[in-house]
């Protein structure tokens, strides 16, 4: 039998734990900073932001955090979420490796992001909270919290990347029919969108200003907080559901990944199925290849400096040390969304540092012809950002072919792109262009790095 | 707990049979003619359309056929396909009323039509069948077969109905993806196109053209069959996966359902839900109710004739014994494309007529203020089609609400709507209006059935 196979956890195999890779780290992870003080920062100056549960996940060392049971009931629509091998892909490249993949894209608003964003809802409501602010960029992270907060009852309010916001009405749709409401951002809605629309009125926007509109909205109300879709260790952490399923999966099938593949925007997808495997090697079991796969036109983990930066363009947030562009640095407008922001959670950061990752970045044309051929061969339509992590597996299947070596490569399909299908009509209709940054941008956006001493 | 409850299967229980109500029923379904000659329709006459195979299962009175084994591994992709008890609905209802359903946008190309489209292309390429023209309307069928052509490497042209190609130029990017050919019609690819053009050259097609241009191909080329993604007998005996599944779903719930709902268009996804149920009932099992949900802008078994018909307005196609408005009958352009079709398959027709199930009417608006409050309340967004069937199950619990009973109610939510979020677009912004097909029309489509003496 040489069709695709699917493995399937039964419901009770949901994990009950969240896995905390600070726990295993040969080295801790350099706090976040107060950005006037350049003090580590603590719990207390994160509350106008989050609810306390999550200020204590995002400090805490403790290797496995429970999922509270209401989180788990809402998991269980869609998780433990499939674990394929591609045998129909492997057929077609004609390679002695096994391809497995974990698919995303069988929660209801069609990504990894869910996972964190029922989460962050419950922790909310939890606390009192009645309404969330945050950001998205290609609407995966903003439809997931719609969703979310459609189920707790808070209201969810989405700064939505201006660029983003015209060419995706069909996302901004989707989280409007989930009952939220979605702002074009820069928007005259907050100061910093204000000052930007002063400048340049036709401005298309960037993850680094919705970050700094949905942050003020979070600090200036009460009732409301800030949710973020990645990069802080909180929502890495939340994802880890994908790995420790994948590990069980990998079991049933009798195997084990020799690389694991994951394309980084933010890096939650990846952390996702990526720590829970390399916690196992930290911790003695068997080591993994691990490649990050980044779009070349917004290069953090290759090109970036590891340095500490602010996550968004108003400097409002604290500051993180990770892999950055530089926050005034605006990548291209690329078709991968959600893949476009200047800097690297500061935890896939730290491992890539302490060489336990590896980093590849590709230019978009070369991942939609691998997302085609995955389309044609496996079935499924990956989002513009899983296509990296697509090409980045073919390719290391194509190098198994050329060595002559079977080897086993997993990665993740983080999302179906059911709502990027003008980027596939812009691919067939050779519309789409590999674009370059502007180095001389990033030079500038590197050298406005904020000087910290503690760095 | 008050969660919703999902219910799912282990792949080894994927029906290993295609379940055939033409066992079971107590008065046989009347046969296919001949257009010339008026005789029923032998084997031969449908050879140039479909594979031996197909026909067989068509005029088959076996009760369970067997699903080849490659069809089944890969059905395992997405099935069985999970059943969810909507309690977070219930609740947003405060109705005594068990709500469960079925949900099908699991599939690849996101609805219930791969269960056809993979048995389709499966029997063409044992029959040597090279390439498959096919018509569609909303793009759920087309896709599904540009899916299941790319598995099995048969080519695949899907003539779409002009409005539609039009109006959804991302379910043909996906049809395009799976590497489909993908035409407006009418076309000028076809005699019948072009008579039609000739006429008018801005016609908008309908479902009737494009299988008229799809069947004309078809019969044209010794290589090339023709593939239909309803109203047949063996395409709603692939359907009957759902049911069957769904029974031994509700099994595990310790249930059975009162009521059960389908929305229908062509007949297949209700019949998939249905049937199995059904035959339950007519072997002696428990009796349950049956409500078959169309639009009423083309509302064939409440409005229709039952009569012997042609299934396409070239009248290329067999008569069949039908509710139907009539081949010339040109819907209106509401938003469920999928549901937008003269005729009614035949065996949905006949348990009609016998009186084993109830049909009723519904206008769009209501639909999707359904399907609204359904994507608030389980996460998942219907497709349009779909939303008649959630319109139909909502109205039954809020029945039970009134009456203070408890019933439990299935239903097939036969696809999400992905694709289709123009149709939630227009509908939050008041566009979305209820649309009166013509009287007139309709008296002169039904005045212009043929003529059968068998009839």
């Amino acid at each position: 039998m040489s069709d695709s196979i699917k493995y399937v956890l039964d419901e009770s195999r949901i994990p009950k734990v969240w896995y905390n890779l600070a726990a295993d780290l040969p080295k801790p992870l350099p706090p976040a900073l107060h950005p006037g003080t350049q003090k580590p920062l603590g719990p207390d100056d994160l509350a106008p932001l989050f609810p306390m549960a999550l200020i204590m996940q995002e400090v805490s060392t403790e290797r496995e955090i429970e999922i509270p049971e209401p989180v788990r009931d809402i998991y269980r629509q869609w998780r433990p979420s499939p674990l394929y091998r591609a045998r129909r892909l492997e057929k077609v490249l004609d390679t002695p490796a096994k391809i497995y993949y974990k698919y995303e894209g069988v929660s209801p608003a069609g990504s990894h992001k869910p996972n964190t964003a029922v989460a962050q809802a419950f922790y909310n409501q939890q606390e009192g909270v009645k309404k969330l602010a945050t950001e998205t960029g290609a609407g995966q992270w903003g439809s997931a919290l719609a969703f979310a907060g459609a189920l707790f009852g808070i209201e969810v309010q989405v700064f939505m990347v201006r660029v983003s916001y015209d060419q995706k009405p069909y996302r901004r749709a989707l989280m409007e029919t989930y009952g939220a409401r979605c702002i074009p951002s820069p928007s005259n809605e907050t100061q910093s969108g204000r000052a930007i629309l002063a400048k340049n009125p036709n401005h298309l926007g960037s993850l680094g200003i919705a970050i700094s509109e949905a942050v003020e909205v979070a600090a200036q109300h009460d009732d409301t907080k800030y949710a973020l879709g990645s990069v802080l260790n909180h929502v890495l952490l939340h994802q880890t559901v994908v790995g420790q399923e994948a590990m069980a999966q990998m079991e049933m099938a009798g195997d084990y990944p020799d690389v694991i593949v994951g394309c980084t925007g933010g890096g939650s997808n990846f952390a996702g199925i990526v720590f829970p495997f390399l916690g196992t090697q930290l911790r003695g079991g068997r080591k993994v290849r691990i490649v990050a796969i980044e779009p070349a036109a917004c290069p953090s983990l290759t090109r970036g400096q590891y340095a500490y930066d602010f996550g968004d363009t108003a400097h409002l947030t604290p500051l993180a040390k990770m892999h950055t562009l530089g926050s005034t640095f605006t990548p291209p407008g690329f078709h991968a969304g959600g893949l476009r922001y200047h800097g690297m959670a500061p935890l896939v950061s730290h491992i890539k540092e302490l060489g336990l990752i590896e980093a590849r970045a590709y230019h978009q044309i070369s991942c939609f012809e691998a997302g085609v051929q995955f389309a044609r061969a496996e079935g499924i339509l990956p989002a513009p950002e899983a296509n990296h992590a697509v090409r980045g597996a073919i390719d290391e299947a194509l190098k198994c072919k050329q060595e002559g070596k079977s080897r086993t490569i997993l990665f993740n399909l983080c999302g179906h792109g059911h709502f990027d299908m003008q980027a596939y009509i812009d691919y067939f209709d050779g519309k789409l262009k590999d674009i370059e940054y502007d180095e001389a941008e990033l030079a500038m956006a590197l050298a406005g790095l904020p000087s910290v001493k503690a760095a």
